[in-house]
């Protein structure tokens, strides 16, 4: 039976020569940092040195929220079952979706929506964000990447937009979110700030990503959080126990100040 | 019912407030590059910039192989009977186990009993190797990070081995994986070379990763070429396909310099 | 910390008394065949003889296709890679999604939408058939449930019309399944019958389960023959092989006749 | 590029024709029941009468077991992300592993060992069982399939144990698991009897399964609680609660009898 060829426009792999993109891997290695080259392999171009810093920070900012998670008490559920390291990380990868880190792929959709709005209408961004804002409402629907159960004012949610602004990256979407939180804030009374998943869609929408890669882009963060998880449920915890979902506490090292 | 507190090492959470390993994440962003970040969340401290250098290039050696490895075969299947983006990342990350990816793990429990018996009997690296060698042949096993069905010469692989000179991280361990490729090109009458998973193993163990560990840094890394690859598939491609593991082409750019 | 309490209605479990849907399971076995416990499990009652009878047949239907469906791959695939048995038959369960068993629930979804428009209408079954496809031909989509890609005349589709016959379980839904072959076949000139997929909707929507149930019945029976794939590609092949989906063959018995 | 051909020996699949292990399909389908051909896709050949009612209680003895087994609360936990059915089935397929169900083949292998040396010695089964159990004493290991930590005398082994009895499946493996419950209960001075898994694995043994496939029936038989459980968490509960794996309680009918 034959087959008909398939491509792929990912990595080329040759006798020795392995090449993501068109760039060789080993000439990334040392010069390229990680963080840039996963803009490369996901968007296929490299970033510039400003995109490059908020991709890092962003991948950053995702990397773990301790042990509440729902992604972070499936991987070590599964492992207290005995599954291998590998297995019970893919567990908490595939518990990312679309209420689990999945308001980044919304909020992209949200903000992609109203500033092409505010271009079509040639309006300001506060009055397309009205607009949205009220629809949302109508439909009684919650507009992702605003307010968090636990953060009133996410400090990696500033902190993204911080290092936006200082790279110049900031931009329509960023100008967007602001916009939708006064509106929220206007009606509320009170400030429902954008959350992580907020400042992290305005920027992947600035650095021009497709909303559908937002669950990615957090998995790929999430599962360096999930291998710790995961190590230390199998080398540190019985098989078999109860997990609470609440009862849980931090035992690590103090807070510390990054050495300068 | 009472349930006992259960406490995790990794990540403290309080309002407004989320510390890894002890820094807090605000703190880290923009400032300390990711894959050092993945370092601290992974073994608890932060890495010298020697390690932090090393553990960058690790990472970016990884983070895809082309469409024919396992991983990206099953995540791709798994793409195309309709399940969501991170349903089938999670697949290829459970396909990275004992023969995918684990023979970084294999080679670092080689490379620790090698080193264990230098420094037990005082002998030379050379010594040690020869000795064990002998054993592995006796049982007619491989011996796991040496050789590659695609490539004689890694490039991978040399390049990690020059970034951990340069950095002065190469020790013991190193030196008994070099050992090790000496006494089988004696044996063989050609040259078997550490591959990149040799190469991995050879300079997490220099830096004090456990070997249990192997998988899951390998994971991350890949994570990254499965998203990429899920994501082509599912845009790209059309549902249930017959993926062909060896009927494949590469149709991205050709091979381009890196930016001065 | 306090947890409200919260409940499930499937199983409840004392010391030394398992009950599933309030039946005791030492009461069960032996006595009521494993697929009414399964009817029972997901719809909350025990089937009727004629209802557990169909049950049984749709299950057996499903129980494998060979070595081509993407499930089957995955699994195999995942096995290759050394992951253990139930992370591999994971991986198949997993692949079961909207194209992969998927045409169940689309197509209970459009048996429900024709039958519920003839009772509103008041019209015959043809009549409803005929407006609902002319709508899938004008949106240019496919109905989910008839034709096939292998079948023409899906010898498991016939029987499990010719058991719901003699059971007395065929009604509005099996015919309006007709009705809408009829009105295929009219349009195309040639026979459109429907497939497996769509006589296990038809029956399922007579035993009243919900379409959304549709992926998890046939990943029930799926799981069977995934879990025989994953064992042989265990036992009987090497790791990390190229698994083709085509270049294929089947190597058991010959056709038997079942015993008398 | 030319491929080599595999082969499975499980399914034949032609145009209009599909055949397990050499019995077509749609002939099985109504004739032979269920957990029949689940036996037949497992070992290839179909059942004895006496066989197929044990494997039958088998399947029904391991359906569900609530809400705080492990492989439960991953799969409602991934569920509770916002994944499809079939994904949090699979991370409940998964949780099954050395800890959760693998007792079914670790005691498998204990009844294997033991019977091979009672038989190589040519001793009684209690000569047999003492030397076994006091290695294990030893080694300070629980032998696998003996003891619960909610059921003292679980009335699905009872009942298993009858079934075979009744069904003149019983030998030389249920002998020996009631020596080393015999000799146990003479160490221990109370009585540890087999469990649920250890009477499957028994019986099992006898039906001359490897011991490899045990966690694969158990996977089986889960597959339809999970789905029950998956569909529950999906239909009735919110998306992101905390799930509790204590503060659980049963909501379903009460105890009600079989009818006659």
């Amino acid at each position: 039976m034959t087959e008909s060829v398939w491509t792929q426009p990912i990595t080329k792999v040759e006798p020795d020569k392995v090449a993501v993109r068109g760039y060789r891997i080993d000439e990334l290695m040392g010069q390229t940092p990680f963080s840039h080259v996963v803009f490369l392999v996901l968007k296929g171009n490299l970033p510039t040195e400003a995109e490059g810093r908020v991709m890092d920070a962003i991948l950053v900012s995702s990397i773990d929220h301790g042990g509440t998670p729902p992604s972070a008490l499936a991987a070590r559920t599964v492992a207290s079952g005995g599954a291998p390291l590998t297995t019970a990380i893919a567990a908490g990868v595939m518990t990312v979706n679309r209420y689990h880190g999945g308001a980044i792929e919304g909020c992209m959709r949200v903000l992609h929506e109203a500033v092409h709005r505010q271009r079509e209408q040639g309006c300001d961004a506060l009055t397309a964000a009205r607009s949205l804002v009220a629809e949302f409402r109508e439909r009684r629907e919650r507009i992702p990447g605003f307010g968090h159960r636990i953060h009133t004012h996410d400090p990696r949610a500033a902190k993204l937009f911080a290092i936006a602004a200082e790279e110049g990256i900031a931009g329509a979407h960023v100008d967007m979110g602001y916009a939708i939180q006064q509106v929220m804030t206007d009606i509320l009374g009170k400030t429902l700030p954008m959350n992580v998943d907020g400042a992290i869609a305005a920027l992947l929408c600035e650095m021009a990503f497709p909303p559908e890669m937002g669950n990615g882009i957090f998995a790929i963060a999430r599962t360096v959080g999930l291998t710790a998880h995961v190590f230390d449920e199998i080398v540190n915890q019985r098989p078999m126990r109860r997990i609470s979902p609440t009862a849980q506490a931090y035992d690590g090292p103090e807070e510390r100040e990054l050495p300068g």
